[in-house]
């Protein structure tokens, strides 16, 4: 059996998957600890954009400005991924109002008032094939 | 338009999504800053194992042991994500042959001889419908 070497994207390639993404998982330290919890985002220039609510996310956030945001796909014999690792801020007043130039809402009814917006400094992507010689181990779904 | 809250998953319905699914993304601090990469996995008993290879990944385990997996599924209406949160270690010499006895072979060519073990301390699932009302201001795909 060949393996091939996974493909790294260029920077263009990663933010045009982030443009066509909206779905995605960041990361975040959270007194000492680490979470991780998925979101939908937006692209606004060379920015990223979500919205939270109080609580777990936004905490970790403000606490900890480093965040990282993941995207991929997977599909039978192929996946890729995109993370964009960078500085997180709250947006205040009328800052904030560039969340409603994007298509950026809140996707569960939660009281998401807060606008976050994170500054990349390290966009990062890896395509590959993927071989799965285990395949018979799985029971049938 | 009506909201609901998102469905708490018990610790049950995690493990089966865990135990049905094998692609996920591992969170963890690395010095100062904090990763996320794709990877697939699997259940052994009670824990998850991963293979990697000597680098990033493997080094922010070691350094680090708290780390978090995530999965999830996105459909047109509605998404579920399971976190796991817990300590991670190398999994050494004749342990390290429990890898064999799951479906977990590297997807990739990668030279990933070193076998983690997620020793899980926090296991918590959600599922939620998901509202699009800004789907009007994206242009077709």
């Amino acid at each position: 059996m060949s393996f091939e070497p996974p493909q790294t994207l260029s920077t263009a390639q990663c933010w045009d998957l982030l443009a066509a993404h909206e779905f995605g998982r960041l990361a975040f330290p959270l007194v000492g600890d680490v979470q991780i919890t998925p979101l939908n985002y937006a692209v606004d220039g060379d920015r990223l954009l979500f919205r939270t609510a109080e609580g777990n996310k936004l905490l970790g956030v403000v606490m900890h400005a480093r965040v990282a945001l993941e995207i991929d796909e997977l599909t039978q014999e192929s996946a890729w991924s995109v993370v964009v690792r960078g500085s997180a801020r709250v947006l205040e007043g009328a800052e904030a109002d560039r969340a409603e130039q994007v298509p950026l809402r809140p996707w569960v009814g939660d009281d998401k008032h807060h606008v976050i917006e994170i500054a990349p400094d390290e966009v990062s992507g890896r395509r590959f094939h993927l071989h799965k010689p285990w395949e018979h181990m799985r029971a049938t779904d």
